[in-house]
């Protein structure tokens, strides 16, 4: 596996496998892997020619009072687990050449990101699709891959390829989760004990959620109502936000009809955690 | 000459050419052509393999008073014009297709655009970066060029181009002129014969405000003082700004000390017509 630091040595890299004519797959990553990292990398390792990966905490997606100096890095084991899978190139660029003095450029999807993540965390959005653009055009991906736990954002990605005219397919990935239900996320490092306990309820409520549709429930305040009351806010467990919404569009929706999008984040202590599903109404045959 | 409508096209042609190993060049325009137009192509014709021009009435950047509706088209001369300079690709997308239903993302370079004509245009340089970023992947060139009558424009997407990591080589070309001085414009043909000879007072400031640098005058005072004195405010000529800044960082200036900015946007009866120079201290030797 080779280690890419430069952007231009990567990009021009990339520009030779190209015209090579190899097809280049990249997983884009903020490091810290675990399973959920792994299983993206093996889910694309032969769907191309040429696997990369990035490892970048990107600090434009982070809030001024958010976790960006705390959130866990361990470069030297992420590099040996991506070696194990099979990748072929880990690009790990240097903040100070991503963002030099006098870096003033941000792209921007205005209407999808206005809710969810997008109105509790105000420039994440922002932050994220201008570093997926900028890995974009710097390793030339044919393809790229993204989790579905973070849902808000692969649908944002998706819609600035498609209104940006790159020609970059976008993969969703299944949310892997720990045998418990927890869904795999770096910040669950954060949770002591007790604290990840009651984290399990974010998967529990989901899947209480699909049991309610499956038995004829149709209205989306029920529903919520019992999330809400399944997340057990109060002590180190408080709400962001438990919303039902059209997952294209991101409208909110009041009576369940199709399928929708239930997505949660709570704050359970110092980690902020998010998860999501889409209830389906069972078919009747 | 080939003319490609077609989004997906365009870009299929141009990655089949960069696997052929050839160099794309690409004039991006709003079409109505003039000489200015046609030396951007004669400068790059033999810069690359493939000269690709494009011709898109840009509705982005134009604000709701503007004069998107009135801006002048004729497709059928620029095509005539474009064939006679030995243009290989006339690339000419509708703009349902390049804004469809739904559309949302946009690119912002944020510093640098907020004087000048960013003051006066609030979202003129949000749609130029996004609509030119926009061209870059569909017609993945190597290099463009820029008129430097736009200078503001040219050095916003120099920024862009670099703070996105894009591998596209970025031309200015100097401002061409008729032969009384007038910088070329499409937005000429809103001149009257009277407005025409008043409109002469950009060009003939310009040249002014180098003789006073010439003679020793530093202050930006006295210089701007002259210029709106020789524009000539009143009846159908409205000053919208005159401005001496930075060529770089477009920050203003008080005293000139070096290669400095002086940039001119002046309403003629409808027509808004900028112009700008680049003072310089003469050399003493």
């Amino acid at each position: 596996m080779r280690i890419i630091e430069s952007i231009s040595e990567m990009q021009q890299q990339s520009e030779t496998w190209r015209r090579e004519g190899k097809r280049i797959v990249l997983v884009p990553t903020m490091g810290f892997f675990h399973e959920g990292h792994l299983s993206l990398m093996r889910a694309v390792r032969n769907q191309g020619d040429i696997l990369v990966i990035s490892i970048f905490v990107n600090p434009t997606q982070f809030g001024p009072s958010e976790d960006f100096e705390r959130y866990p890095r361990d470069l030297e084991r992420d590099l040996r687990l991506a070696r194990e899978v099979g990748v072929d190139v880990a690009f790990v660029p240097a903040t100070s050449e991503m963002y030099p003095e006098g870096y003033q450029t941000f792209v921007e999807v205005t209407e999808i990101t206005r809710s969810l993540c997008g109105k509790s965390r105000p420039n994440f959005f922002r932050g994220v699709t201008t570093v997926v653009l900028k890995l974009f055009l710097i390793v030339k991906p044919h393809a790229a891959i993204f989790g579905e736990k973070d849902f808000q954002q692969l649908a944002t990605i998706r819609r600035m390829v498609q209104d940006l005219n790159m020609d970059v397919e976008i993969l969703g990935h299944p949310t892997v989760r720990e045998g418990d239900g927890l869904a795999m996320s770096s910040r669950n490092t954060y949770l002591s004990p007790e604290q990840r306990l009651k984290a399990l309820g974010l998967s529990r409520s989901l899947q209480e959620a699909q049991t309610l549709v499956d038995r004829g429930e149709r209205h989306a305040a029920m529903i919520l109502d019992r999330v809400r009351e399944t997340l057990g806010e109060g002590g180190d467990v408080r709400i962001d936000y438990v919303e039902l919404r059209n997952p294209l569009t991101f409208e909110e929706v009041s009576e369940i009809n199709g399928p929708t999008l239930l997505a949660l984040a709570v704050f359970v202590g110092a980690a902020r955690l998010i998860d999501n599903c889409i209830l389906r109404i069972p078919s009747h045959d």
